[in-house]
């Protein structure tokens, strides 16, 4: 049977469709997500539990003229299916294919890229205000998920609205997850909104509303959100006391309701709250049923979910769970710190062993880093384990709260390198440039797993700050011995001497570097391979000699080349008025796309061969050891 | 008349005064603070706003024990006063004299330093749950102007507060401002709560502290913090949501209140929150009546409160406001954000002629990249106005949602360099690093007034995101010219040709780059001058007519060497493979302390002479020019 998605072009195929036929329409674009998750990976979860939203905004608002800011926006993909994309559809996430979050350059529908949480509001507001400003009557909605009200930022806009315009939409797609469950304050009240027997008169503007909506659809819906809800239209005092008017709960699963809700909302000359309660997952039973592991997931089965084996080689943020937890049964003054991001982080596996040790905050990664370092200040050595890309939120506190003060905070900065199918959003391109400038601060990264385990343990004793930076996913598989050594703090490994070509890279760059070393040993070229271990500080004994004996430097790092590792090089070759060349490779100045990570090493020359052509006008001019 | 001040040297001889002396130790207190600062200067309101509420606090905890976590910490005067250090009061904010903010090295009694604004109550949390684990029974509190509350991060910190710990006392200081008046529904929220006649019954533990207080006491509380508020003790229902228990208004400068209200939260079992009622600039005329002048100054005579003349140069901060007005006039897409700093911006004197469009987000910095970002996708131009320090708190909302996104928000950098008496925590010495490896991002700073006015002008005109650094207080004077110019974007200005040795300096740097090849042309060598104008696009032409004839080429920046303008000059010489030896002159890799300019830059070698002994060892290889 034809479907009706495939008639869909743009929004305006989209208001065609009778009414009766969109929840027609959800099950077929849930099948869709299901099925292209199944092969791509993605956001199936939140994106499962925002069909019926997305389709009723749609059905409702122009996106055209219309703004829709999306919070974080990995709950895109419905949108996107609506809007022009559902032919490209199946590539989302694949190198040249759609992109995974919401981009200006890939759709004019997408007023607003994302990608880390709590931007929705503060974009949509400034949208709002251009809006009244250059007098247009366009509407601006800004879709939040519960999470968002953990990041300080949406607090900064909620703020604000009220006091800066009287015509602006905020959707709060409350399901009660970011990745996680919820955590803090505002997650219990929110939950007691909805669930609280006592939230029972009706608001004054809310009795208008349903007035205005007819009797028979009021009825319908108040028994449909009482189903899912317990309550309805009520009044939410921290909203309406920061300037929104609060409608809601209502179920968001009920096109009807949310169409008439958003008919309604649209008239309203005041700043509104909806608060739209969502299934996360829904009607994807794998998804329903293990909402974490469906957040974010790999390809799988679809008639089964489940993914495929992954191997037995364990991540990095595995290996960080499982040893953070071993040396805190010797370490009692361990803690380790997460900004909802536990099974990403690794910290689900220390968090059931020491449950009283493990702190959950929430997307709120600048209050992680300040409360890490009031936690320092009495003794404890804080573990806090954040996204390199996510870190970023962090850099004032990382560099006042922790730094300026000495205090002994290990960052642990997973996803540092490029990211893959993510996206620029994602990749951990910076954290080297961002951190180096930082006095007090130390940066390190492992070659492998062993040695990761060996810098965790380093961290873990060292009395200042300290950042751990390590790649996505696995690394060469090394075995890791059964007690970690220190590492040196600033002390490079030589692995290979080699006179003529010194090739120092930092972290996951090891396996380049040998087949880099293979290569010019094959021309004839003595080269040496070192792994650096620090970029800050850096090795300056050992680059000392390099930099007198050597006739090229190559650095190999996955991170930008502007401030990054190959920079520091150079800082200290020249502070040692050293004037051997150096080869930098790494990232260029741009915003890396999303893709494979080989596809993407190979179209930027961050692979052997591209480091090889770079060096070529160099090796020219050097007589090879070995003809 | 002997003093009480004089025989307190610490917390523990403050409680050996009795209680009806205290008011005549805050009137002592207040003529030390009016004293000092009229001669260093400092943050003379806040602090004479807090002198009953700091006495009371030491009258009642012990802060060799307890722990205090001051928001921003300007207002910490009063504490130092109490806690040992009166006898180097009238050093503070000088080279080598106190700090003006809390600052762990400096006292035991400074649990937690601080500088820029919302980290008290996450540091405070991070305490109170390392006092909870290690199961000792201090107490901790969080003091917290109400400007704190238009941070993001202060939210972070309330959101997890209650889920936390049962223990822990924040002193919400309201006094309507923050340097200026504070903005956003918070504000208009509190102002509500202190107003509004509604409020008038009795919070049910309210009830029973005052039973516990006693009648009279009761009583006499009753009718002063009446006289202040018109209300008492009402409950606040955004704190109550949150979990923390919320106790007042009361008065802030009815000593006996305040300690036997401290002595009843010190017994509570579960967090609260003391809103107190405080009046900015308490106790000195000329601070009451200009609030905003007096919440920092310089010098002023004491008897009059006026400041001396500063003479008829304007400042940066001042033009920034003069000329966007004018180009306001003829660019109606022209907007100003500021975060809470009307005046330290010089917008006050944009936004009487720009009402309109004019924002003040509150200390949210976050928010107003974000708000930015999303007027600049309709059309607008934004320019925020942060100081270089401040601006790291925006560091991931400039990297996404302008950067990435490539959208025409114009950054204007104040205090980038070194920023003097206010110390590590407000100077802006790594704005270059931290803007440098953003893709996209362009980092300009002008040698002198009218080449600032010029590159606020090219800022407005460009199409993509643009920095424009500058420093404290004023340039050289140079006389700003009618009509302003277009600057090439990554272009540098030849100031002075000169083949052996070329000078690129970065911004205010000019000066002393001229001094210094005077001096390098007196000692015989052909000196250039480059004004290299961007740090990012380096004017990679230039630079590499220098780098293939030059013997040395030197840096000079006010910023950071690691990551800074002279790393940017290596990594684009490495590129042209130039390997002209290069002598960067810039602020090593510490926290710089507090202290005059001049008196730093000698301190750390960034004068000429220090300049040139670091060249010396070069220079001795270069042939002169001239015997």
């Amino acid at each position: 049977m034809a479907r009706i998605l495939d008639t869909i072009d743009s929004p305006a195929d989209l208001k065609k469709v009778p009414l009766e036929q969109l929840p027609t329409l959800a099950r077929e674009i849930r099948d869709e997500l299901v099925t292209v998750a199944s092969k791509n990976g993605g956001h199936l979860g939140p994106n499962l539990g925002v069909v019926e939203l997305c389709i009723a905004m749609h059905y409702t608002f122009d996106t055209l003229t219309d703004n829709f800011t999306f919070d974080v926006s990995h709950q895109s993909y419905v949108h996107k299916l609506l809007t022009g994309r559902r032919r490209q559809f199946h590539t989302i996430r694949q190198g040249g294919g759609l992109n995974g979050f919401m981009n200006r350059t890939e759709s004019p529908h997408d007023s607003f890229g994302a990608g880390h949480a709590g931007t929705a509001l503060s974009a949509a507001l400034g949208m709002a205000k251009a809006r009244d400003m250059r007098g247009s009557k366009e509407h601006v909605v800004a879709l939040a998920g519960d999470a968002a009200l953990t990041c300080g930022v949406t607090y900064e806009a909620l703020n604000n609205i009220a006091t800066t315009t009287k015509r602006m939409i905020v959707v709060l797609n409350d399901n009660k997850w970011s990745i996680d469950k919820n955590v803090g304050a505002i997650a219990n009240y929110l939950n007691n909104i909805v669930t609280n027997e006592n939230y029972s008169h009706l608001h004054e503007r809310a009795a208008k509303f349903i007035e205005r909506i007819g009797g028979s659809t009021a009825a319908r819906i108040l028994r449909r959100a009482e189903e899912v809800t317990k309550g309805f239209l009520l009044p939410s005092v921290i909203f309406e006391e920061l300037g929104l008017t609060y409608y809601g709960p209502v179920g968001g699963h009920d096109i009807p309701t949310l169409i008439k809700t958003f008919e309604f909302l649209k008239q309203q000359e005041h700043p509104v709250l909806l608060h739209v309660i969502t299934e996360k997952g829904r009607g994807y039973e794998p998804a329903m049923t293990r909402r974490k592991a469906f957040h974010g997931t790999p390809a799988f089965n679809p008639s089964t979910g489940e993914t495929a084996s992954t191997g037995t080689t364990p991540t990095f943020s595995q290996l960080l769970g499982d040893h953070l937890a071993r040396f805190a049964e010797t370490n009692d003054k361990l803690v380790a710190i997460t900004c909802a991001m536990p099974n990403g982080t690794g910290l689900e596996r220390f968090q059931p062993k020491f449950p009283e040790r493990y702190f959950d905050v929430g997307i709120a990664e600048e209050h992680a880093v300040i409360f890490a370092a009031g936690m320092a200040t009495k003794g404890y050595k804080p573990v806090v384990s954040i996204y390199s890309t996510f870190m970023q939120r962090a850099f004032d506190m990382i560099m006042h709260d922790v730094c300026l003060q000495n205090l002994p905070v290990v960052f642990c900065m997973d996803r540092g390198g490029i990211s893959g199918d993510d996206g620029p959003t994602h990749h951990g391109l910076f954290d080297i440039a961002y951190f180096r400038c930082v006095p007090n601060a130390i940066h390190m990264s492992p070659k492998d797993e062993d040695e990761f385990v060996d810098m965790l343990y380093t961290a873990t004793q060292h009395g200042g700050p300290i950042a751990l930076r390590y790649p996505r996913g696995t690394g060469s598989g090394a075995k890791i011995k059964a007690r970690p050594l220190t590492v040196p703090i600033g002390k490079a490994e030589v692995i290979k001497e080699g006179r003529q070509v010194a090739i120092w890279f930092y972290g996951r760059m090891g396996d380049m570097a040998r087949e880099l070393a293979d290569q010019l040993e094959a021309r004839g070229y003595a080269a040496a391979i070192v792994n650096a271990r620090f970029a800050k500080p850096l090795d300056t004994a050992t680059l000392a000699k390099y930099g007198a004996d050597a006739d090229l430097i190559i650095t190999l790092e996955d991170h930008a080349l502007m401030g990054g590792f190959g920079s520091a090089v150079l800082e200290e070759l020249s502070a040692l008025k050293s004037t051997t060349p150096v080869v930098r490779a790494g990232w260029p100045d741009l915003f890396i796309e999303h893709g494979k990570e080989s596809e993407l090493r190979e179209a930027y020359g961050l692979s052997v061969s591209g480091v090889l052509e770079k060096t070529g006008p160099y090796l020219q001019k050097i007589k090879p050891a070995r003809g």
